[in-house]
This record gives C-alpha cells, sequence and structure tokens, in this order.
C-alpha cells in the first residue's frame, strides 16, 4: 500500500471501487406508501388494474356518438337530442343512441354508446332537450380510454426508482398503500485525530471542536442513509482498530477521518487493512482537494478513508460515499446531478494533470448566473458555507478563464 | 370574479400573489443542530469565538521563523536546530528561537516564535537535532491563522438560508449545538369532488382514487412543511366552505384540489371568497398546464385552488405552492432551482402567448443529456412518473425545436 505512487482520476477510482462491491445486497421492507418520500423502490411494481377504470371526458361538453357531428360546421350544425346528464362519481343510467347526447363533466364517466366528447364551447342548446353541435369530432376527442393511462399488469415503477411526489399520488392512484423499499443502509461515523474534542466541550490551546462526525451525519442523512455515530478515536492503533471492528459488524458501510498528517494517514489505512479482504484498493486520488483519501472494501462492506480536512471531507464524502449509498440503496438509473450553468467571474488555476474541485458562490446577474471561486486555505470550513456549489476543472486543464460557462454542481 | 378573462403569465401572477402575502411571520424554535438539516435560519448566526482559535499548520513540516529561510535552495540550504516536536492537540511546551526549528503535523499548533512552516519534503534531516531546509518560506506560509476562518461577533450564517451539511458542520466547529429555526409551517390539504374515493377503497364505475392528496403531501413535505389532510369534500357549498374554515383557521396555509369542471371550479372560487379579505386574487393563469389556477389570501393567509387534474396540480403546486412555502420559512435568498442542460429530441409546439410546461425523460448519450418530450393527456398521472423534469416554454415562443438546448427544471 505504498502512498500516492498511482494516483487514479476520481472517476476511475470510483468505478475500481464500485467494481469491488458486491451487487444486489438490498434488504427490503414494508412501508406506507404515504410515508415513502424519497425512498427506494426494491422491485418492480406492478399495477394491479387498468388506470382509469372507465372511459372518461377530459372536457366539459356533451357525450356524443362522433358519426353525427360529421360535417357539423357554425353554418351547417348537427342537431342531437339530450338524453341527460353523467353524474360525476357515477355511472350513466342510459346507453347513447344515434343522434343522441349527454351532458358530461370533465372526469365524467363515458356513457356506453358514445365515442366521444364534443365541448361545451362548440354547442349551443336550442331549446329544452335539443342542442346544435358545431364543430365535428373524431372518435377518442377529449376523452381519456380505459387504461390508456396504464394497463393491468404493466410495471408502472422500475426496481431501484427513488419515490417523488408523483409517484407517491401515482401508487394511491391504483390503490398500492404499501410498498416494498429497500431499507436504508446504516453508514458508521469515525472520526480519529489527538487534536479533536466533542463540540460541547470548549477547546485547549491546539484543540479543535469535531466537524466531520455531523458535516457527514448530515450528508449521509441527505443521501437516504441512517448515520451512526461511533465517537472520536485517539491516533493509537488499538482504539482504533477497536472501534473499526464494531462499527464494520454493526453497519452497512463505514467512513472515517482519518487525521490530516501522513502518519495518522499511514496508522489509519494500516488498520483498514486488517480488517478484512481484499481491503485497501486505493490510497490516494488524484483530486484535488482530497488527494490522501483511501478506498477499501473488507468482507463486502466498504470502508472510506476521508481527509481529516473539513472541506475535503465533504468534497471527496460528495464523490465517493454518495455513489456508494446509491449502490446500497441498488438504484439503478444513474443520478441526475442537479447544477446550474453560470458564468465564471475570476480566472482559475489548476495543476495540469489533476482534477481540481472549487467551491463557488452563485450570484444571480441579469444574464443569469454568474460564478465567483472562493479561494481558500486548508481547513476553512466556513468556505463551503460560503459555497452553492462545486466546478469541475478536468485534469487535462490548467485552469479555466473568467468569462466561460461553467457547470456548477449543487451541494 | 369573472373566470379567465385577464390572464397573466405565471411569473407576474406569483409576484402579484406574494405581494399580498404578509411578511416577516415566522415563528421561531430551538432545535439541536445535529437535527438542523434542511432546517431555515430564523435569524442570523454570530460567532461565538474565533476561528481556528490558534494558528495551525496546514502542511506536515517544521515550524521555523520564516527569515532563517531567506535565499534558501537546495544548493545552499538553511541549517536550523530541532527544538522539539509540536504534539497534536496540546500546546507546544517552547518557544521558537531564530535558527530553530519545531516538528509539526498538519492541524498542530504554530508555536510561540514561528511565523511560517517550511514542508517536509523541502527538508532533510542531516543528523539527530540538525535539519537542513532547501526552500525558503514567507511569513504565513503553509499556516491559517487564529481567526482567519472567521472572527468572533462576525455573522457565520445569514437569517433565513438553508442548513446544509456544511452549514452543520460549520455551527459545530464554533460550538453552536444547538440554533433558532422557523417552525415549519403547516400547510391543509384538501380534496374536492364527488367522483374521488379514499384510496383504500375501490372505485365503482366513475369513482377514481384520491391522487392529490398524496402528491401534494409529499411536494409539501420537500418543501419543508408539514401537511395536514382535511379528506375528501363533494362538491356540496356548506361541506366544502365548514372544511375550508377548518383548515384556514388551523394552519398556515391551505391548498385546495377544485374539481375539474368550470361548475366546481367555480364554487371552490365562491366558498375561498367568502373565507377572508381580499378574497381571490387570481383566476386562471395564462399557463399550461394548469390555467384554472386560483390564488387567494384571506386574512392574510395563502389559499390556493389547484387544478383537479393530477399532472396539473403537481406542475401548478411546483409553481405556486413552493415559493409560498419558502415565504413562510422566511428564506431570505432565491433559491437556486436545480437544472440540467438537455439537447431536446422532437420538435414541441406550443400556443404563441401562453407559457407551457412539458414533461421530459433525460436519457445521457454520449454528448450529455437527451430530453425526450413526454406528450400526454390530461389527468394521465403517469405522465409525471415517467418524466425526470419540466421545460419550460415561454409564451413568445409557438414551439421548440428538435436539437435545440433547453434547461429542464428537475423535480
Amino acid at each position: 500500500m505504498p502512498e500516492f505512487l498511482e494516483l487514479l482520476p476520481p472517476t476511475e477510482a470510483l468505478a475500481f471501487f464500485l467494481q469491488n462491491l458486491p451487487q444486489n445486497l438490498i434488504v427490503a421492507e414494508t412501508i406506507e406508501t404515504e410515508q415513502a418520500l424519497n425512498r427506494v423502490t426494491a422491485g418492480d411494481i406492478v399495477s394491479p388494474e387498468d388506470l382509469p377504470s372507465f372511459s372518461r371526458s377530459t372536457m366539459d361538453g356533451y357525450a356524443v356518438q362522433s358519426m353525427d357531428t360529421f360535417g357539423a360546421s357554425d353554418a351547417l350544425p348537427a342537431y342531437l337530442s339530450l338524453v341527460g346528464e353523467v353524474p360525476m362519481g357515477g355511472q350513466p343510467s342510459f346507453i347513447l343512441q344515434p343522434t343522441q347526447a349527454a351532458l358530461i363533466h370533465t372526469g365524467g364517466m363515458l356513457p356506453e354508446g358514445a365515442d366521444a366528447v364534443v365541448i361545451l364551447e362548440h354547442t349551443q342548446v336550442i331549446r329544452p332537450g335539443e342542442i346544435e353541435v358545431m364543430r365535428a369530432v373524431a372518435a377518442g376527442e377529449n376523452l381519456i380510454y380505459a387504461g390508456e393511462d396504464l394497463i393491468k399488469g404493466e410495471v408502472i415503477i422500475q426496481k431501484g426508482s427513488h419515490l417523488r411526489p408523483a409517484e407517491i399520488g401515482g401508487l394511491m392512484a391504483v390503490g398500492i398503500l404499501q410498498v416494498k423499499a429497500v431499507r436504508q443502509p446504516t453508514v458508521g461515523i469515525i472520526s480519529s485525530g489527538d487534536e479533536i474534542i466533542n463540540p460541547e466541550e470548549c477547546p485547549k490551546p491546539g484543540q479543535v471542536r469535531d466537524i466531520n462526525s455531523y458535516s457527514l451525519a448530515a450528508l449521509i442523512r441527505q443521501s437516504g442513509a441512517i448515520p451512526h455515530f461511533y465517537g472520536i478515536i485517539p491516533d493509537w492503533r488499538e482504539a482504533l482498530s477497536e472501534t473499526l471492528k464494531i462499527a464494520h459488524r454493526e453497519c452497512d458501510m463505514v467512513v472515517i477521518t482519518a487525521g490530516s498528517s501522513a502518519s495518522t494517514r499511514d496508522l489509519t489505512a494500516g488498520v483498514i487493512q486488517e480488517l478484512g479482504k481484499p481491503g485497501v484498493l486505493i490510497h490516494g486520488v488524484n483530486i484535488r482537494p482530497g488527494k490522501p483519501t483511501i478506498l477499501a472494501v473488507c468482507n463486502d462492506k466498504a470502508v472510506i478513508g476521508l481527509p481529516g480536512n473539513p472541506v475535503s471531507a465533504l468534497v471527496i464524502a460528495n464523490l465517493f460515499v454518495r455513489p456508494v449509498i446509491n449502490r446500497l440503496l441498488g438504484i439503478k438509473h444513474s443520478q441526475i446531478e442537479p447544477s446550474v450553468q453560470a458564468r465564471l467571474t475570476t480566472n482559475i488555476a489548476s495543476q495540469t494533470g489533476r482534477e481540481d474541485w472549487m467551491p463557488v458562490h452563485l450570484i444571480m446577474g441579469p444574464e443569469g448566473y454568474q460564478a465567483d471561486p472562493i479561494f481558500y486555505k486548508s481547513n476553512m470550513i466556513f468556505t463551503l458555507v460560503r459555497a452553492n456549489g462545486l466546478v469541475r476543472i478536468p485534469a487535462p486543464a490548467n485552469g479555466i478563464s473568467a468569462g466561460e460557462i461553467v457547470t456548477v454542481v449543487l451541494f
């Protein structure tokens, strides 16, 4: 495990890491559809019925037999006799015969015998029981057929899909009140470092409060997993090893923020290596910030060593922890990363051959968003508080010039 | 309140609506920072201390007096005597004198007397107690000064900000374990329509299950508010009026999905109008889908009548309900709408003079995202299940051509 000998670019590092993680480890649980927002489906969901279950009007108007309206115009209207009104929420008590029409409201059930709806604006009541139709309609016009939205047995939501408001509504539409969702994976969080103290304590000279446990826990929650805290462990091999073993046994995945110095990073990598096979796959990624990232798989579970620097830890967690959680959630479709296009306000320099991620602050200008780079020193956590998103500077580039349009990944 | 006489475009309708809603109605509550993800700050948050509280090294190396390294190079190194090692998490026990150096790790406290750190790679131990420095450093190099991230009394998070993982971490960094957050507003949901039944019931001919209560509740949760269900009310003036009064009294805002026919929409508008002053401000917006939207303010509370069509209801809720929730949450900064750029695969036609929103399905192609329009009939809820986002077709356009780059608003 020599450090930083061959640094992979982040995309390749992630792909290699994911290849070494098991597929299809998901565990399903049954939950109420009403409470299922943001959860992920554990299997394909099949419609138990046709939707709509009956042919419905999509407009206010008259149900008719379309052939009775052929050639109808303002000059030469068709005359139809009014046979009744379709009650909302009920079945019409009549069968529509040729030359008959029935008043129907949006969403009303098409009477038997009718094959189209002529909208109210194209009709006129000439006397009680008789209407003029001034426009021809084709069969199927202004209505939605039974089963046109979906048919019984159709897969309506695929396995590995996020449930959004539209899906929650769609499931209710076909009476699916409970769904099989993927159990939320648990992620153990360990903070290491002799200088780290609990946030409720008052730091003595040389001490700093734990930031990473909390920012990472929030990111893990945001990603649909459940964080478990394993506390702050001093840079002491036995203590770290003991805690890591417990977290690894109890959780689906472990994230450990190593100390920032080379010696504590080596300590962390060594302890992870002993946790299980294959062990540390990647130690060091060709990225800034976040070079000292450790990616390991120990007995089929992901163990990620993040840099101690809170800015690096959060940027790297976005790039590596989130995709592993997606894998644990069984998310099938590649995620669409929310982003905006913006015009860069200031030149950004970057080292050729290394992928850089630059925090930016977005300002809405008269011609769209402007992205203001936030230059920062290592360890300035408030850098990310001031930022709306990150701009990726690809490895081959030596920077991005002011005025260029960049994609800002929101976080 | 004549319907659809003067239809405002959605942006103007929203602006007029928001102008008529009270400002600064927020109620604060104290919550644990650790649990504050996605909550909104009720006031400016001020740092109680400097961060970092001491000057820290950002690299592994040696703390030095920078003037001792002036002119140092590989050919002509500076020789410094090693005075000790800075303990992690502790205060150095020595004061650095001229021509001295102290081993320091990333994050370690800069000893008194030192003003820079020379990184390990630019040094060499020549014998115990003596090092060579091969590179000059300037004062301040490779360290972060006390208070450089933020100073005591500085506003670190403004009123009306969302708390993201970075903010949660930042608050912990300065020991703020509890924050004043805006109480989550409550939104009453009423579904109306004689044809609507509870999803657990089996629809008889002409009946359909309630979709909107659940898709809207999910959207309301997603927006940071709390939905309250007031059930399904038949199209009967007294029943609607009674339920609306209760919801209006108990909640911060009410959303009612009116029936789809003109007569039930008028009924809904009439009942809302009696609820309080000024009443219905807008009845009908120049948009598709969602023209029959009702925007009302009754005794300082927003009441929104959404179309009964589930697709329209969700699109309109995105455009009108979400911004009102943002107002109730006191969100100060204009929201950055997550979106992606995509190339349209098929022509979309649109009526000039009306703003259209077209659902699209995104496909990642070799040259970025492609947006496939989803053509649909009114009332096909699974249209939105199949969609990743919406494309706005501005009022002046009569469509968008295949091959054009469009902004897809994700939902």
